[in-house]
């Protein structure tokens, strides 16, 4: 059942003992919106804690301080940031929380969580924190450091720190907001944006190596294998600011970056794209979803070339529409 | 003479035929500040126009679109942007404007323009477009989509995009408001902040490869060799952005680039630094200077492995010292 962030905020009042789930791999968005979430909770006297499948990754290290870790047996469930249950984790992970979701908090268009309320604004929020915030504001709790910190990274985390076009004048002022409560922006943005580990200077020389052009320029496909990980001694939590570049390049429309599993069988698909060009429709030719400009999916059981050649194809169908619906 | 933002609306509304100086190569914060008091200017039935000494670069092409270009005898001159005389271009350009200017409008600390008024805001402005859109404000001027885009420039590339230390809430609250007035901000950060050419992309990976750590990964230095610029098909003008990435590194508080110069016997060196350690101090010990953050100086005459251990040496006593200083 649809509900608004008023409903939402009224659910949660009613309930205590609130378990928060975020996505695996997680980012700023989805751990930007269970800290704040949590840390809003216990300004109103409730039992709450965040749960997630993998580890908070290193940059984001800053986010969950100042949030006591409470332990308790969870009355009431709530996921934020998460389009669908098969991103929570892998399956018998995702598998103990099927059926048990009683609130799904997100911003995806493409959601397909089955759970009993499912809290989304229309239109679509730029990052899942600013309906958090406004479900904290409903709570009334007061807005600490801590909740305005964890809200604004998430703002900036989906926004590229408000460069992408998902921007509006809502998460400029939100933010806005969350910096008079005395944040430290230029110190949170540099952890951010600004810091790279070794490793991921290693991995990201390695990807850019690996890339392809494809129709005239139109195409950039950069690889990151296992190998990858293994000379340069990162791991898949550091390939987010990775899968930006190839949509970066000039000319480029589509940008995608394949991504070789743990499993050696299963290759992930993280598509970017400018204007014409469809993200969605061409993770949804791939059995995947997402945003306009931002989508996945994965392909498994196949070698790379054949994972290259899926993908040129569904990303050479979506460039051919575009471009003649765009009358190009 | 310093006045105040309504001041300063004042002698504008009393004053016709309007100069508009911005500064020697021109940014986004001169050029939008010049092109949106031209525009409101206009738009309350005045004349004016925008001087400045060198072309406005690629990337900020579309700044002056819209606004008209009129030929006047100037009776009233406004610099925007500009901390001293000699920043408007070299001396006899320069000289034309020395005792003329009437309004220096500004945001540097550090101004010593001789204007007969001076308008600066306490404290610091972020970008001088935001007491540029006071002053419009104060004139009375609607605020179009071409001043919007002039302001939101502005702000946007004086703050690295909202993600410097230098960014307040008015900075942010002044961009929602230019993109209430119907801005297409992904396009315009875009063109500004995530274009890539394919001979950059390519120079960077060949100058990521070629990074070496020192001082247990307190100092990170990469070199841009001639063969790089051959293979990439880039040059020295593209090399900007990657000299800030060294310092990026995770623990690194001396990140350098040693870039070959096209006589093959120079090695300009560029030293970026974090607290405590200080670049120009590093610089001056091999002839150059700069800043605390930024600094850099050249070598002559000397093989690449020589230079690795000139500037290496320099860059450990300034460790020593400074690590020495803050008692670490």
């Amino acid at each position: 059942m649809r509900i608004d962030v008023k409903a939402a905020a009224d659910l949660l009042k009613q309930h205590d003992k609130i378990l928060i789930l975020a996505h695996e791999n997680p980012d700023g968005d989805t751990l930007g919106c269970a800290y704040a979430l949590c840390r809003a909770l216990h300004l109103l006297g409730k039992q709450s804690r965040v749960a997630c499948a993998d580890k908070t990754p290193h940059i984001f290290d800053y986010i969950p301080r100042g949030v006591e870790i409470q332990e308790f047996e969870e009355e009431f469930i709530v996921s934020v940031d998460v389009a669908s249950l098969s991103l929570l984790g892998d399956e018998e992970y995702a598998a103990q929380y099927s059926d048990r979701i009683n609130l799904c908090i997100d911003h995806h268009g493409s959601n397909s969580m089955a759970a009993e309320y499912i809290c989304m604004e229309e239109p679509e929020a730029a990052a899942c924190a600013e309906t958090v915030l406004l479900i904290i504001r409903e709570l009334g709790a007061e807005i600490d450091e801590i909740i305005a910190r964890c809200i604004y990274v998430g703002i900036t985390t989906d926004t590229g720190c408000f460069r992408y076009s998902n921007t509006t004048s809502r998460s400029l002022r939100m933010a806005a907001d969350m910096v008079d409560v005395g944040l430290n922006t230029g110190r949170i943005n540099k952890l951010t944006f600004e810091t790279r580990t070794k490793t991921y200077t290693a991995l990201e020389t390695l990807a850019l190596s690996s890339m392809r052009m494809f129709f005239e320029g139109k195409c950039a496909i950069i690889q990151i294998t296992r190998d990858m990980y293994g000379t340069s001694g990162s791991d898949e939590s550091e390939t987010h600011p990775i899968t930006a570049i190839p949509r970066q390049i000039e000319g480029v429309l589509v940008g995608a970056t394949i991504k070789e599993a743990k499993d050696g069988s299963t290759y992930k698909i993280s598509v970017r794209t400018n204007a014409p060009a469809n993200a969605a429709t061409i993770c949804a030719k791939m059995g995947g979803g997402g945003h306009k400009r931002a989508a996945g999916c994965a392909l498994k059981g196949r070698t790379l070339e054949q994972v290259y050649e899926t993908l040129v194809g569904a990303i050479g169908e979506e460039l051919a529409e575009a471009l003649k619906e765009a009358g190009e």
